[in-house]
């Protein structure tokens, strides 16, 4: 793995190594060339460091999986740090485990597996049941485990199903998540500028520092949404890292920021929080348009300002 | 009392007739010779429909007492109707009673007493205890009933101090409210324009009609307020007219339409509810500044507002 | 009229005189002869205070109405006072109101109508336009008006249709109400007690004054309904009486004290209200019963009282 | 490291291996002889797996730290699962990081550094500044990377300072955390069963899976709380592992379920929402007191009931 983009030609990251759910990621972004000679960032910290100082355009990296949870590196990259990224596209990716091997063995002769964390999680009861006296070892990332069983360190590996072509494994078996139909966000990360144009199903994310940690403020920034209609899709706290019980909130909202009632809510925000920062609005994955109800479309906010200009006797 | 302002002199009008607290209002607001020659309108309704026509420019009518509450004849005419006027200015008179008559008399003689049904109200515990066998007459004014105690047809009247002189009645007893301290707020009334300028310590009036007459609909207007910091002093509810359950809110806020603030709180209840009717910012009459939270001033709104436009790349 | 109950047959009051939208209601209410023998109470105060006395058991007064909006006397005496009264029954008048003289006479010869001022209001624009240089002079009530036509003080009165038949007047118009179809809404008052059984169509009746007089306080008022949601048919603000701008609520909820969800409902009042003033619980008289949503029913009660005695290690 | 507990004399477990913050944490709740033969469990799930089999009365595991937030694994299995838990203590342990070697050497001199990934988050700048060329290899704990050292697989190890004693390591640096003063929470599980005595300085914790999976929802729950006067010190939503944005949220209120505010603001949640799993009333480790607010202390209680068990009549 290399620890930083090799030449000029690489302006598009992802977390690495190659031959993740991360990679399949890339591929649905990037059906051209660029994905060929992308970089495997060896990190999603060394992604990110990599678009703000400009080596790269933009990096692919996981955001959100939905047994799991939020990625915390990822999260935690885009929430900290003075110079802010902005995430201007996404996709999902379905998440399927196989259980490799160098060649077929039965299950009962595994004594060590290798693999991820989050795939231990996600595979854990199917681990119980069918190879009860494994013993189960972390690795860096699925990929990893898959290497090291190729270079014979472990006896198997938790992997994507594409990391047996890639090391030359065989599959032992498919689909051994504990619950199927997992499926994993990723987002492809640039530097600020305009979003991409609005589509009528987008997301607008931002994360919101609340000025006092008591409940009444998170009910008051919920409202700042309500009294503009904007319907949330995600609300999810982090601790802020610097007491227990200190916390900001990632905030997933439906619509962009170019339509009145996003734009006024993000104001209400910015005047009553201690600090937001915008993530970014831009497509979804999904493509599913929410109906904007009338009051809060844009001709509702125009005839609404007009009417108070008029009042003001400004017209 | 005159049906119509007599003369293209009489440019403001009041509810009539002289005598009453009304003129004590209007003095109160018009120092100058136009008081003098001020129109005693017969009815509420009269005086604000001479001021739709043109044939007043302002006039003063009561709009709340502290004790009897909103004048239905004043609300009734601001909220209803196709042609809509504007506060422009308000005062307070604090409400005294006397009791007169021709001459003076022991208690104990007084038979019937007149007097308009508001000041019967606030007198109710005086007059049971010092005149319990008198019958008291409702009248359509304090001032009326003054007047037909002159007349001879009552014995005694519970109106306006001022009332004694006009009419030639000697007082029998001054300060005799049940609760001392009651006042009345007058308004003057004009057509829409431009609000006189902001103060620092206005008062912003409205009337919002909610458009499902449900709980959650009051809870949701109450929140187009709280999510710009605008603080309400009064909040009413009238029936609509239209059938038992039906209500309408009257609302005063603190501050001015031209505060952004206040602005966008107004605009906000334009586009959820059924209808909204602006009745004015003006100042206040005691000139008690409340102080704006910093998040809720002009500075907090234009940087919230700066903040929006750089992140939708327009600057 | 009689200013007390005469006899001991006399167990129920009405506010009087005879004649009235009020009797009315009384003969809806009480079919049988104690609705011959009702006493006609000169005011809502006396009727109420026999009933405080124990002089009736019981008093029909105007509650509200559909145009006008509550009737302060009712309301007033409800709230104030230190013996507390219970609304134990009610029922609804549709509002008729006829034009009612001598003799048959040609509209244009009428110089002078009595009536009550509600009515007064309820027929002002058919008055405008019919008998448009008519003076109109305010009595204390319909019936009264009707009785001083019968007794040449006035040449007409707008009254209840069945006024013309009890002072020997004939009606020279019906239907004459601005808007048809008002509706007043009458109450049956007693003594605290027990409320009438639960029939799954009931009304709760309540003031509350709450502790600060701001805006949040009502905003968390409405909150201690909708946590254990109980919808709100009536919410209307009235001035407590000490100085303007301080209000008490008179509420209106779906549902009955014994119901778990209205009491819980009222026993969050009491404890963050400065004061509560139960006004009862009683059939409606629409008898229109509103779906109880599952998860506030008496069994989603019982059930969850039932979880936490559990989890206290109580049962 | 055993499998499971070894005799019956282990009556206490925690997430071992020994030496880690986790010990720690048991030897600050269980000063006695019982620390000393507690058994070090495999992974949070074997500790609580033995707790739930009744072959562990009580389990001491990493609940929550100040900057990586929650700790998955325990969360999940005191979430999931058809055999609940319930937490009975918790204390505090502030985190404190140091590099450990085999020998002194110069920093230079490191290759390779192993440490848990939660370590590593938390020490990340200082490795970059000081052995920035050095590889970070994930291992399961602190502890394990501490005795990889001493045999030889790495270099050297971050780990909680005790490591070095136990392993016969030597410290080249301590407090190497990027932000001091960091704190892991721990919480001793227990099963269900009465909880301990309410102290006045207590926690309820409990997880809700709301209804329907929308911002409003989340509002309403936050009513339910609030409606009690109930303050929140936690609110944290994880994903239920079903789908994309389907959350539940993790709740930590400040009382104890004796109190009735807390005990009725749960029976709300056990109406309102799909699922609500209590998870104990404990005292706080900072034995802070939070006043409670006179109008839902449990006299305010016992009143507003008695009040309305008298309205009722039934007292």
């Amino acid at each position: 793995m290399d620890h930083e983009p090799a030449t000029t030609s690489q302006v598009v990251g992802f977390l690495g190594p190659a031959g993740t759910f991360t990679e399949q990621a890339l591929r649905l972004l990037h059906a051209g060339p660029e994905a060929d000679c992308a970089w495997p960032a060896p990190s999603v910290a060394a992604a990110l460091e990599a678009v703000r100082d400009g080596r790269l355009v933009t990096a692919v990296v996981p955001f959100e999986n939905s047994v799991e949870g939020s990625v915390s590196a990822t999260l935690d990259e885009l929430i900290r740090g003075d110079r802010p990224l902005q995430i201007r596209r996404e996709t999902h990716v379905e998440v399927q485990f196989a259980l490799l091997a160098r060649q077929e063995v039965p299950l009962g002769h595994i004594r060590r597996v290798a693999t991820h964390p989050h795939a231990a999680a996600q595979t854990r009861e199917w681990l119980a049941a069918r190879v009860p006296d494994a013993e189960v070892i972390p690795e860096s990332s699925t990929a990893r485990a898959a290497e090291l069983v190729a270079a014979e360190v472990y006896d198997a590996a938790v992997a994507a199903p594409l990391a047996a072509e890639r090391h030359g494994l065989v599959t032992l078996a498919t689909g051994i998540a504990d619950r199927p139909g997992a499926v994993t966000r990723f987002v492809e990360v640039g530097r600020p500028g305009p979003p991409p144009a609005a589509t009528g199903a987008d997301t607008t994310t931002l994360v919101a520092f609340i000025r006092n940690n008591r409940p009444g403020a998170l009910l008051e920034l919920l409202e700042q949404f309500a009294a503009r209609q904007v319907d949330l899709t995600r609300l999810e706290s982090r601790p802020t890292g610097t007491a227990l019980g200190q916390y900001c909130f990632t905030i997933e909202a439906v619509g962009h920021i170019d339509e009145p009632r996003v734009a006024e809510a993000l104001a209400g925000l910015r005047r009553t929080c201690a600090e937001v920062r915008y993530l970014g609005s831009y497509p979804r994955a999904d493509q599913r348009a929410e109906p904007v109800p009338e009051e809060a479309g844009p001709a509702a906010y125009r005839d609404a300002q007009e009417w108070v200009a008029r009042l003001r006797g400004h017209v």
